[in-house]
């Protein structure tokens, strides 16, 4: 019956049960699209993507930008050349995140190479959790987060790539409550004591998101104070330890920070560890932003103590410019606690009967059930330039960020907030008309003002974007962030001339 | 200081400050790069990929796969012409999901159009949190998901495209806690009751996960009986909820699924809502796997009801092809419950005082940071073929495994276990050796068997890809899964015949 309706229906769409056209899509015309719609994508976001002659964004008033773009889904297909027309609208009206002038997160630039990785990645369309089927990923996955876990200076281990810096954070505040109360996973919250978790004020805000998500709450992560340079303040960590105790709460989770968001802190991890191991605590380390550092001879400093943490979160998809998202998440525990942790040991797909070893279906060390492959684009990058080109960029990184700070300080009207640690400089640009005014009642207000006026009119001429924000009490800055490999002395230079045009009469 | 040492660093390197080849890479060589990369995907992952010629997978022991692929990350980079054969190597020895022969998954097949999109996707690399830094998507994915709710019945709602069905599904569980009560997010579950959830026992094993990491807890899961076809039993559901009140725990979630991973039932949703109405209790319906019936004028019976959810998990990238990842968490509130259960406003990404509506900036709705654009491969793919198209495809699937299952029946050897109802079609395949000896004490042992002993068969002559696994007392079984709009009924027949020629002698 269904046969018949099946032979019917593949009729009245003109198509042959036995061949490949059916629903109107043949392989050969898909295939033609597909390379058709790569030549357009090549020149259109690849090509102009990168060309300081094109714009970075080009702004659009998002009631006008939804009638150009015709967003609507609609009954009926389309062409393929209006389909074609809709690949070279999106690409026009997108941000250029690759571009030379785009400065506004803490991840910007291409890598040919890891961009390669995430073509192919997509064109397999594979899901991360048994060897059967991501036999090359599963394998790779284990060489890229050993070679990692090697670097943080842990000979062995455990890791698994998550959706992004927060869900690795999330991660190791799920893997310390588990290690410490094992009853957890089955008997939740309420077979435990009320928990506290520890952070410094700059940290990222997935440490809050976590708590919450957790169960944990918010109000159980005590906020941990930095010091002039935006670093955690030991001894207040062991202060809020002691009063976290001192309101019944068992301390749990330590959560330090490796390069902070907005200012690049990073927090004195050796003396942490200390801390943590006094007190029996799980030390975490957020190296999502600075990890990379890790590849630098002249910066690892920066991260002394780091292999002392339980677990790390490191995002290639930042700093090494892998392409989002590519989120290691690295344990130190050798004892399966990961899995332990996280499994649900579902039958049909951790088959305990298969014909190879099981031990590769590494699906059930994460929360995720089909889990994208993250690895490849890093491993390709990798395999490209080597870890000595990886560390001469993060060295670039560095040189440059510094040269744009002493540039800055040549110039009149550009205030640095802080010297700068790590890539992120933080300062304020100053108009001439209120250069020598900083003592006038108003001066706070109206130059709070500046930051986001300058980012309005660089997003509408779409020349450079740079972030702006406040932070505990300063008044809106801006926060330039070098990564890209391709940036060069030329770009931090118009960056500055730039953000003067754009705010001189302000 | 630091300015001389980058020139010096940039002359040693051999590089001019002021053009774009820095460390060993140009634009150009880049450029270049990509387009012969582009040529070897397509050739090797594209139309390879899908010819009946190739093997849908050579498979290779893992240490032998490992020598093969020389996965070492090394001190030094390697040439174009060596990463190319890489490139190459990756797509030869990775399983071809897209390839007609591949049933393993929930998902399989290509959609060129959804292809390009996750091209372009990766090519533009941004996030999307900001309508500053993705002013496409963020107005994309709200027309997406409004076409989406719109199908389930809602006119208005909210929503959010998670990494994956089982986020999906604990977002739901997370929202309903917040919703009945807002105090867990500051306070955690110490101030909460004692809560249960309830999931049928055919349900997708995230439901477990989930409790698990939001501190719930696993024994605060009910589980749920099925009936014969798979189905939440409505009446055990109520019991349960009954025991779970006399047990002291505050009944809050019940969790439907509609289009179970192995069986592919369908919950009773018009009887759940029910009996969550009466109770008090959220709603949410799982239809990662089914929710794309809602396309089918002929078979959205299957989810009637499902307008009367809170809230809806439904994965495009599993039967409408779009490629992983593409999850769809659909709520029905409209009092922005999503965004203030998972917010923490982060004054770096979501100023107060930006010159747009700030309410496009979305990123605050999830609990990741940054946030992979999933919904552009959707839109193009949904331009390209329409809702009849989608529809079309969705009947055709349903045909397809309609006519894999009269022509089982037609063949000795192959049995049923249940009348399917979706497009999963359950069966043993029994060798001529079995046949007729259900009564002997060893049969169910030696049948048990026979399913991973034609795996591996077929795994390692790379001619199908067909998962099996155990299940509620039923030992080893096959599931077919019938997706890909390209599966044609020979397809259909060539996997029983396959079946047949492998485990005929066993």
């Amino acid at each position: 019956m269904t046969y018949l309706f099946l032979r019917a229906a593949q009729k009245m769409n003109g198509v042959n049960a036995h061949c490949e056209d059916v629903l109107g899509f043949s392989h050969a015309e898909g295939q033609h699209f597909l390379n058709e719609a790569f030549k357009i994508i090549f020149e259109e976001a690849v090509r102009k993507g990168i060309d300081k002659n094109e714009k970075v964004c080009v702004w659009q008033d998002p009631a006008q930008l939804e009638k150009l773009l015709d967003l609507d889904l609609r009954d009926c297909g389309e062409t393929h050349d209006q389909l074609l027309s809709r690949v070279r609208d999106v690409a026009k009206y997108s941000v250029k995140t690759n571009h030379p002038r785009f400065f506004n997160q803490l991840y910007s630039g291409v890598d040919y190479h890891a961009l390669v990785g995430r073509l192919l990645t997509e064109t397999l369309n594979t899901s991360q959790y048994t060897y059967e089927v991501a036999p090359v990923f599963v394998l790779m996955e284990r060489v890229v987060l050993t070679k990692l876990r090697s670097m943080v200076g842990w000979s062995s281990g455990d890791g698994v790539f998550c959706p992004g810096g927060s869900m690795s954070n999330m991660f190791a505040m799920n893997l310390s409550r588990y290690h410490t109360f094992p009853q957890v996973k089955q008997q939740g919250l309420w077979s435990l004591p009320r928990l506290a978790v520890f952070t410094s004020q700059e940290s990222h805000y997935s440490v809050m998101k976590g708590a919450a998500f957790l169960g944990i709450g918010t109000d159980h992560v005590y906020s941990v104070k930095t010091n002039q340079q935006g670093s955690m303040d030991a001894d207040d960590l062991e202060g809020k330890i002691m009063l976290a105790r001192s309101q019944g709460a068992v301390p749990l989770y330590v959560n330090a920070t490796a390069g902070t968001t907005v200012r690049g802190a990073f927090d004195p991890l050796d003396r942490i560890a200390d801390i943590c191991e006094k007190h029996g605590l799980w030390m975490h380390v957020d190296a999502a932003w600075g990890g990379s550092v890790l590849f630098s001879e002249k910066h690892r400093h920066l991260v002394k103590g780091i292999d002392r943490a339980n677990s790390v979160t490191w995002n290639p998809h930042k700093m090494l410019t892998t392409g989002l998202q590519c989120s290691a998440f690295l344990v130190r525990d050798t004892t399966n606690l990961l899995q332990r942790c996280h499994s649900a040991n579902a039958t049909y797909l951790f088959q305990q009967d298969k014909f190879y070893d099981m031990s590769l279906d590494t699906g059930d060390k994460t929360v995720q059930c089909g889990r994208k492959v993250d690895c490849l684009k890093l491993w390709l990058m990798w395999k490209a330039i080597g870890t000595k080109g990886l560390a001469e960029r993060i060295d670039r990184a560095f040189a440059m960020a510094r040269y744009f700070a002493e540039e800055m300080e040549k110039r009149e009207g550009f205030q640095l907030l802080y010297e700068p640690q790590f890539v992120n400089t933080c300062f304020w640009y100053i108009p001439p008309s209120l250069r020598g005014k900083e003592n006038t009642t108003d001066y706070k207000d109206r130059l709070s003002k500046v930051a986001p006026a300058i980012k309005e009119r660089m997003m509408k001429q779409g020349t450079i974007m740079v972030g702006y924000q406040p932070l505990n009490g300063e008044i809106n800055f801006f926060r330039m962030v070098v990564v890209s490999p391709h940036i060069s002395l030329r770009d931090m230079d118009f960056c500055l001339d730039e953000i003067e045009r754009l705010g001189k009469d302000l």
